[in-house]
């Protein structure tokens, strides 16, 4: 039994997210179908984060174990050839046996793209949010979410998780290009919806409606409802695991 | 009567180009609908450039005439409203009565993305091309292309100019983000399928196919077929109109 590590990209718009369900298409249940036609054999892949319906991956990863030898790249042309264009195999390596896209992920990071102007182009990969923002402001109040900190306030109640304390390790706003604002967040985990209900909530912040200091208060409440309204899925893009 | 110019971004996949057609779907006349409700009045769009099938825009640019006073910033939103969002105004600007789109231009810069790994979030707006290309030859052959040539032979045969003229100020090749190739072309006009086609030639100069110094001989022969195949539509755009 070999152990391969996939690189994935994917335009999640069309997909009810990463994980498998009955009745909607999602990106590990299509992979899984490519797998099953290139390996003759149902294989089970495991994910480094589960996106969310409607979130795209720049380098999602994910692990399958095979007894069938192949050659990695005529193997990557294959799966590719049988997925829709929407989702594309940008790698394919072996891994050690030891080697798991969840557990081994020392961090993940995230993208959240703004649009400050009408775009067409990237209309699928960002949120076009025009309404005036204080970036100082926002990035202050990014600053203080750098640390361990419990973030059930950020995390979507239906999420079933024995714990709630992410270490962040990187939170900030750039200028990306002309007319863009990319937040880019970095940490160990992220609860279910964490990065959709940062952005919303440091929205209002950067409009003025927080302070950077109520970071804190919200953080402390432990609470969904102290947070903003999470931005849009299609803004967010699970950008790069790290191992 | 007064002036006004638009700084138009699209997404050229569902269109049969920017001049308007009778029957296909085309960026001028889904404009011209636009401000047609708008102004409540039917109104002549002039583009700066006119994008063939499939090719987009960052910064096409175009002109039109109206006696109705509005607020650019409301229109401007107004027209965003009505249009689909594959096409999006960037800006509504008050211009000169001498102001012409097309004639005022000095000069157009075009941008023709290579992928070279598979690509899911970009797929509509890049070629990929996996074949081993060598990049300093195809940077010395498009050098070749800077300067005043008659580029008939880069020019679709069903084009009617007057002449084919080119003056070329910038040509390169430069590796944008992770696994893409750029070209950056500046001149003065462009001929029907002309990026295309130099991208289709210079493609072959980095296949090793041709050798830089053929882009003289091709340039010589002023016939069509003496170019490489036309690269996809889907790479290239119209990224700025310099006045």
């Amino acid at each position: 039994m070999a152990r391969f590590r996939l690189l994935i990209e994917y335009d999640g718009s069309a997909y009810a997210g990463w994980q498998i369900q009955k009745n909607d298409p999602t990106i590990q249940g299509e992979i899984e179908r490519a797998l099953a036609i290139v390996l003759r054999n149902t294989t089970a892949l495991t994910g480094a984060g589960r996106t969310d319906a409607g979130v795209h991956a720049r380098g999602q990863v994910a692990h399958f174990d095979t007894d069938i030898d192949f050659d990695t790249e005529r193997f990557q042309r294959s799966l590719n050839g049988i997925l829709n264009d929407d989702i594309a195999i940008r790698a394919v390596l072996p891994a050690d046996a030891e080697f798991h896209a969840r557990y081994s992920a020392r961090s993940r990071i995230y993208h959240y793209v703004i649009a400050r102007q009408p775009v067409a182009l990237l209309r699928h990969t960002c949120w076009y949010y025009s309404a005036k923002l204080d970036l100082a402001s926002m990035n202050d109040a990014s600053g203080r979410l750098i640390g361990k900190y419990d973030f059930k306030s950020f995390c979507r109640s239906i999420s079933d998780v024995p714990h709630h304390t992410c270490n962040v390790i990187r939170a900030e706003w750039t200028e990306t290009g002309e007319g863009f604002l990319t937040f880019v967040i970095e940490a160990d985990r992220f609860l279910h919806g964490m990065v959709r209900s940062l952005v919303g909530t440091l929205i209002q912040v950067g409009r003025g409606c927080l302070t950077p200091d109520d970071i804190y208060h919200i953080l402390d409440k432990k609470n969904r409802t102290a947070a903003g309204e999470a931005a849009p899925a299609k803004g967010l893009i699970l950008h790069r695991v790290v191992y």
